[in-house]
């Protein structure tokens, strides 16, 4: 049913049925790829190095640097050659957390579950203050707080978060139904090129109101700012409190608070019952370098022809700050390592030249792959192509959390269906089966796409990334599922191979037009 | 179904169907119950009060005194007589957390969750020390470690919790066949008196390790101790760590971590990577007054003949200390409260005099209860009764979550069953029809149980009591379910009302035989 399909699609995209012979993948390869992805697996390793033993991993910060330090060393023990950081251009600042406590104090003791906003200021020392609600819906109804927050702990308003659980479990995998519909998918339903911006409502008011109450609450000396956390339970969902540039604003220091502390200091305070906070958050920014970096390092090409075409593959190391980026992204991050240690571990001489990119910044706006692509490729507002962009097959990206891969996503580009196809039927075993027309969006596959190169994220089931591990303080290598980085492992690996060894490269969608600055 | 099931039970105990005629309830009275129930709550006032307000209600601790306090004060104002916090005997030890907080510092900083196990003492004030990781399968096995402690953070072994869930979601409710599965239940089912004690497998010389390691961890000066929690994603169960007794042994201070910290320490420790962690715990222990005590009030009985008996309903107070026992058993607690308020607002004048009691000492053993009632009404070893056991109709007690009532549970009490069952009618609509002869144990029910007085816990839908709640550093004012609290304070109302006017009291099972002295 799904070749069929495929078919008709193929069919009526004009590609020859011929494709298929040269996209057969070699068995005897196949077998060695998977006996060392699946029994030699080195992954659950790097993804240790990478989470546990670097921290969290926020762009700019202590933590980021370390795990590319040893990402650039590994890969040259393993053999890569040009392994190293690689500036992409400015990024912010370095920022991490140094000391995280709060607590209230009256009218009981209780320390709170909360992590400091990323790139918020700590606390002045160890400060106690009395706990005031603000309420304002209007940036006039401030003033009436003029002169009585200096050294108190601010509260807003919030909703409770969503009740009780009753019908979902916290993870998921697709349904062979699931499967079905996206294999099933047409061209016209692609939607385009995928996200990379950001949906903007009506909210102008709205930030207005956040940008006058931030300057006021530094204004007047405010000593914390509490915030609701996403989550429940004990999972804090973390987010910026400011921005990463070096001109950023002053803010006040400010803590994403788990929902059960926040509501509950929110109840206590609009009952009346005076609540005193102590709390003693020190961070530090990092101004000496700017720079984003981005870790690369590659098995050169050996094919005289071939050898200065690019095969590439990668996925963002930066994480978010409350936890070590389990998920986001150091399962891709660990699994396109593991697949580059794969290939070079069965002896392998690829035709073109096999890239990692290990990106950075991609949390901010795919900062680190969109800087790269320019870099290299050329400039995806004016479509000015620098000539490398002629020489990539293909970009193949992880990034959606630690479940194992079951297809691929084709960002419209049907003439790769019936390669990809050919590719995943020997993973069919693992459940890895299923093209689709789609697109996705959001992370660093979409500014290749977006310059014409054929960028690729694969279908990976979904886990328990949406309800407890995408950017919270959970976010830890225990959330990893070993068999699944496996597997994602030797199908990266597969992949990559046949496509450095196909006679032709990866085929094209048609170039897209230029277009006016995007917020990413 | 449901009824035909109940007589062939009726008619097999030689019950007489007369019975149902008395135990019509009056339409116009469960429609006043009801309205003042569910429309003029006040149920998640009483539980704001009994969980943000007080804090904390360890037995013994400064917050479960604040929490009997204001219950005492409110059933005055609501118009009880005698009511008062009515001493039960010696418990031990007051304890509470006064500071709490933790950190690991090398190879990165991150603030871990933990919460101090109860009656364990604090820190040094601010301490710093590296975690020593212990591998101890025997006593001798400390040896090597002697000298190598002082001012360390000690960690052992404690397998990963068990992995992400696919199956099921945090919360439930009773399906209509689990249901009907409880209703066709036999006498022969019912399983006894209901479980009071522990299961004890052959764990004496995992315990005289852990014994002989508690004590060689306080001899050599250990710092901190941690200890993996049950628990993931933030939540945290809790227990003790020592004994509330005055006599108890001294121990080391001890944290009671979340799995996923834990396991992130382990895997460095093991790794060969040196963890170092800072850490300041203050807790206070009070010993002044080593009397435990529960709340008592009453609605006096106005009948000449029967006002000398009794109906009792309650619940326990006392909570663990690392939230606020939203649900185990604010929520019980507050409801019985509001039963009484219910029908205090309606104006009733029982015949019989109906007595609230919230438990303390609940969580360490049913101690507040098994007191009360050898006080009161007899000793259950011996089986020597005191004349009020003969004058008690019932006890009905709440003590299985935020989940609505869904039914009850007979303990075995044939007789009741068709009673229980006509009370539960006008209450179908809102879910609740079932009756078993099936026990339920562990709470404060079985003591009445065990000295021949009819005592009852109801069946109450799970929610996310096991996942997320019991004991649990979550169990929290927001994981109260405001409809199901009204429901259950509405039947519970019903129920005795229905008690204090029954012609007869409730029929009773024989008399247990005297027993040897049980662990509770």
């Amino acid at each position: 049913m799904k070749k069929n399909l495929l078919l008709s699609v193929l069919l009526t995209a004009g590609v020859s049925i011929n494709m298929f012979a040269q996209d057969a993948p070699d068995p005897a390869i196949v077998q060695k790829i998977r006996d060392e992805g699946l029994k030699n697996s080195k992954v659950m390793e790097i993804a240790f190095n990478l989470t546990d033993v670097s921290g969290p991993r926020l762009s700019g910060s202590p933590g980021l640097k370390r795990a590319q330090d040893w990402a650039v060393s590994q890969l040259k023990t393993w053999g890569m050659v040009n392994a190293n950081r690689e500036a992409w251009g400015k990024f912010g600042k370095g920022w991490e957390v140094q000391k995280n406590y709060a607590a209230i104090t009256v009218p009981y003791y209780h320390a709170i579950i909360a992590i400091p906003k990323a790139w918020t200021p700590g606390t002045n020392g160890a400060i106690k203050g009395d706990v005031v609600y603000i309420k304002a819906d209007t940036i006039t109804d401030l003033e009436k707080y003029r002169g009585k927050l200096a050294g108190k702990v601010v509260i807003l308003d919030a909703k409770p978060p969503v009740e009780i659980n009753f019908t979902k479990p916290d993870a998921s995998r697709y349904t062979d139904s699931a499967l079905n519909v996206m294999a099933a998918a047409t061209p016209q339903e692609s939607g385009g090129r995928g996200g990379i911006g950001q949906r903007r409502g009506n909210f102008a008011s709205l930030l207005a109101l956040r940008t006058a109450l931030s300057a006021f609450e530094v204004k007047e000396g405010v000593a914390l700012v509490l915030s609701q956390a996403r989550g429940t339970d004990g999972t804090v969902f973390t987010t910026n409190g400011a921005s990463y540039r070096d001109t950023a604003r002053a803010v006040a220091p400010e803590l994403e608070t788990s929902s059960e502390d926040y509501q509950r200091i929110l109840r206590l305070v609009k009952a009346g019952i005076k609540v005193t906070m102590e709390a003693d958050i020190k961070t530090e920014f990092f101004t000496n370098d700017l720079q984003g970096y981005n870790v690369v390092g590659e098995i050169p090409g050996t094919d005289a022809k071939l050898k200065d075409q690019l095969v590439m593959l990668g996925g963002h190391l930066d994480s978010w700050h409350g936890a070590t980026g389990g998920t986001d992204n150091g399962a891709g991050a660990a699994v396109m390592m593991e697949a580059m240690r794969i290939l070079k571990a069965i002896g392998f001489k690829p035709k073109r030249t096999i890239r990692i990119a290990l990106w950075s910044g991609e949390e901010q706006g795919l900062f680190g792959s969109k800087n790269y692509v320019t870099n290299h490729f050329g400039d995806s507002q004016t479509m000015e192509l620098k000539s490398d962009q002629a020489k990539i097959s293909a970009y193949y990206n992880l990034d959606n959390g630690t479940g194992k891969i079951r297809g691929i996503y084709l960002q419209g580009n049907a003439p790769a269906g019936p390669i990809f196809q050919s590719w995943l039927n020997p993973f069919k075993d693992l459940g890895a089966g299923t093209v689709t027309i789609r697109n996705t969006g959001s992370t660093d596959h979409v500014p290749f796409d977006a310059l014409g190169i054929p960028g690729f994220q694969f279908i990976q089931d979904s886990m328990d990334y949406g309800s407890r591990t995408h950017h919270s303080n959970q976010d830890t290598y225990d959330k990893l599922s070993e068999d699944d980085l496996k597997q994602a492992a030797t199908i990266v690996a597969s992949f990559v191979y046949n496509t450095a060894q196909r006679t032709d490269m990866i085929p094209r969608k048609e170039l897209p037009k230029p277009s006016p600055p995007r917020t990413f």
